[in-house]
């Protein structure tokens, strides 16, 4: 016979999708009438998760804290970042699959283009992607100063990883990379210890330049009236982060999907594992999000957490392209479409972004994003539209980034009582 | 030639105006039909800012707790006040001009009318002000008891500042003020280090009653019929204390356009210049709010920031009188309607409270004040009222004083990316 008033009926334990739609807030853009793109498009998907869910706002770090898609991504999966963050380099060097160890200093690259004085002509070097910067990065990976080991890889696009191996290394020294500014500067060290850092970086830039000028593949691009990536430009050093696994923290399984080596990299470092994708689910603009939904779909059943990055909108919101950035909402809303119809019952579903990228900043703002709850059987509040205004009359209020996961984990009926 | 491709394309950066409406919020007041002056007062220009922005609710500390003016400013600077606060006394003394340094020890004090056995007849010794208070203050500056020099200078209305120097002291001391009780204390050591500290104190409080009592300026006043100045009550010991430079953490120029001392005091703490104003703005509730919108608009063409402090309803507040704060509210949105006018574009202004002076309580309340942001282009959302139910409808949704200069960076295009 069941017992009257039990206080711990246990209740089902679902699984948790994080749909982070990268860089998708916005401001006001005059191009679509003063509305931001999710305000202007017609997104009755996403709106149903909202509509019959629950809505709010986040700051992906904290109130004005402008995030990156690194830290805001350590935030969402309940990490402080102000503990856990030791720069993009390391974290870029896990997601494009690089062996980073204890001890390790690893540092973005972009290739570049410069002259003959070494002034930057473009820093993305026509926007060069694989198979050429494989081929240039062949020339480069293994190379030794000092005793210190430089490895390189290719990450999406013109971008590469740095990875520097050996004793006594300190990532405390300034980027060469000059930002907006076209003067190539010497790393210099920021305390005493990282003096080998920044020698073996500057001897390694002058070596990478010698090595990619007249390298075949450059020759093929100049002839063909393309830019030469003929040089790497390293920024944000840093070294192995120490973080808690995600599945010990939660005593959950958990995977990302997601295209950006970046994402994948601090996915990783975070303990989850890194869901093979097709193709055509790269990160890029291109990216197929029904397909990339699927995956989503199928590592659920492998899993109990996942975590699904697309990174489309963010891409229009650097290039300022408001239109764009229309498109890719529309994309993102049959994705969502996709997985009102498809998505498996007891299943809490969390949309949401890692920071704003308004297409007046061509950048990241700090501005609070959208944010919505589902699963069977939530309460459902005031909010019906996903969107910055529209989330922002739901009940969920305004919370971090890191309290999302919390929240998911108690929906799931998988938080243990802090107390009794 | 601008370079192709930057990754860090900036928008404009904007200038940023903070107007704090100190004590502005209330409680339901009977003689309002039950509700807030803000409520019950048509404040159109106030309500225009926050139209045209985003409203909510901030906790200039953090949910139920009550600010002083001090503690609630250096959270709207954005201080962590649990590390920077060291009591009222040294920020008062810092408003008044006095040069206050490392070792120092400062107590605020009223100018007080006791009769002969000491008992509080009149704790504001009925309202004296300068040009009276600066005459006493002649008579007690620079008295020496066990190697302590003694500084006094005279601050708004019936206020004055105590200032110790000497080795040794400590401020860890109980007030000799009585607050609302009428019996004198001594000041008491709270630890073993601070018994010189209570000792000096005590003495100078001895020697002050003997000088003022038969003063020339408080003899005047018995003539009169008013109450003579002939003791001054100190309390809120406190010591030098250390804030990094608010222009240095953020990286621009900063004033304050404030009458009260100790507002120009935490200003001047936090490394924000004092700009100078008229007589017309002395933080008294006769203040020109008219006149000090002109200053803090001249001021916006010198500095980056501008903190914008108005007294008046606070006064209003504490004399309990919800009629008289109507007329600072009708005051207030005259001003609001001046900038509206006259505020040049491409300033990001938040228009706050440090805390509520419910008339129903004369003295601060913990609940939360109404905020606005407004900038150009900013989103609008559905708050249209600058009220504490009004704001409360809007996008910001609750958050705390400290957040409240980070946010406005952002809007201001002038955060860097925490991360990348």
């Amino acid at each position: 016979m069941p017992i009257q008033g039990t206080d711990n009926m246990s209740a089902p334990q679902k699984k948790i999708l994080i749909i982070v739609m990268d860089g998708l807030g916005d401001r006001v853009c005059p191009g679509l009438r003063g509305m931001t793109p999710l305000q202007f498009m017609r997104t009755p998907n996403l709106d149903w998760f909202v509509a019959h869910g629950q809505g709010g706002l986040c700051d992906p770090i904290s109130p004005g804290i402008r995030p990156g898609s690194d830290t805001a991504h350590l935030s969402i999966l309940g990490y402080d970042v102000n503990e856990v963050y030791t720069g993009r380099g390391p974290f870029e060097a896990l997601g494009v699959g690089m062996d980073i160890q204890p001890g390790d200093v690893a540092l973005r690259c972009n290739f570049a283009t410069v002259d003959d004085s070494l002034e930057i002509v473009d820093r993305r070097a026509g926007r060069i992607r694989e198979p050429e910067t494989t081929e240039l990065v062949e020339a480069l990976d293994g190379i030794e100063f000092e005793g210190i080991e430089c490895y390189v890889k290719e990450s999406t696009e013109h971008r590469a990883v740095l990875l520097l191996r050996g004793d006594d290394l300190d990532p405390r020294i300034t980027d060469p990379d000059p930002g907006g500014d076209t003067h190539l500067r010497m790393a210099e060290p920021l305390v005493e210890e990282a003096q080998l850092t920044a020698d073996v970086v500057n001897l390694f830039m002058e070596e990478c330049h010698q090595r990619l000028r007249n390298h075949p593949t450059n020759r093929k691009r100049v002839a063909a009236g393309l830019p030469p990536a003929n040089i790497l430009v390293p920024r944000g050093a840093g070294s192995f982060p120490h973080i808690d696994p995600f599945p010990e923290v939660h005593g959950i399984s958990a995977t990302c999907v997601a295209g950006v080596g970046m994402i994948k990299g601090i996915c990783k470092a975070c303990g989850l594992d890194v869901y093979p994708l097709p193709d055509d689910c790269d990160g890029s603009l291109e990216s197929d999000y029904i397909i990339k939904a699927q995956c989503a779909i199928e590592a659920l059943k492998e899993y109990d957490f996942v975590l699904m990055n697309c990174k489309a909108p963010d891409i229009a919101g650097h290039d300022g392209d408001a239109k764009l950035k229309c498109e890719t909402v529309r994309k993102l809303d049959d994705m969502a479409g996709y997985m009102r119809q498809e998505l498996p019952k007891d299943i809490v579903v969390v949309l949401t972004s890692d920071h704003c990228t308004p297409c007046s900043l061509m950048d990241h703002s700090a501005d609070p994003v959208p944010i919505a709850f589902y699963t069977d059987g939530i309460i459902r509040d005031d909010a019906c539209e996903f969107s910055e205004i529209g989330c922002s009359r739901g009940m969920v209020g305004r919370i971090r980034g890191n309290d999302i996961v919390p929240i998911a984990m108690d929906l799931a009926n998988r938080t243990e009582k802090f107390g009794s």
